[in-house]
């Protein structure tokens, strides 16, 4: 396993659920910690939490507290992006906790959606566009 | 990449979600097909479904037909097996289509809650027993 050259430690969170299928074989090829954020009464120990905007109506993601630390340099992985509302709540959580999204990472992006433009500074990188 | 020496191809089911995490590092490393094992309403396509036991209710475990094939070897992942039910509902799915299920593998078995009795003559590979 190679091991991540980045200063601080990479972590890599991805978003329940197919985030989950796209992010352990990433973090393992660039030696990361993996970080599930998971649906709400998931994790077992104690979590912050962030409510976003579906089309319809709202839900909620949560992360263990301590599963990221300030200054840790965080990758965030999801299958799609759309409106962007599922990537900013996972970034907001993840800076909650202090650390920094320094890119996020999606399978497929639909961009008539303009998710992208709700990331601000932080790179996104894509497969496909839809 | 590695590729699978068994003799059909070997597909790699995992139950979501936290056999999402454990799953697809496997199937990328045997050279097998990830195919997910989902909750109700989460696949898109036409789908078979299995209902099982909980300790308090029932739930409902899917597959998209066509997803595995007749004949074809498949492994089963999941985190944890307690009582058992998970899995056989897993094997369940996948016998039902025509395939077999050569093995299961956890990371945690709970052995008092006898779950491993219930998968037959399937060999379970666990890491920990807890």
């Amino acid at each position: 396993m190679k091991t991540c050259p980045y200063y601080t430690l990479v972590m890599l969170a991805g978003v329940e659920a197919r985030g989950f299928i796209f992010g352990p074989p990433i973090a393992l090829s660039i030696g990361a910690k993996f970080v599930p954020l998971r649906k709400p009464k998931k994790l077992p120990g104690e979590v912050i939490s962030e409510e976003y905007s579906l089309e319809y109506g709202t839900d909620t993601m949560e992360m263990h507290v301590g599963a990221v630390q300030y200054n840790d340099r965080v990758l965030v992985i999801d299958d799609l992006i759309a409106t962007g509302g599922t990537l900013c709540a996972a970034i907001k959580l993840i800076e909650r906790a202090g650390a920094e999204v320094i890119e996020c990472a999606c399978v497929i992006e639909l961009p008539e959606l303009k998710g992208r433009e709700r990331l601000g500074d932080r790179p996104l990188f894509v497969l496909v566009k839809g």
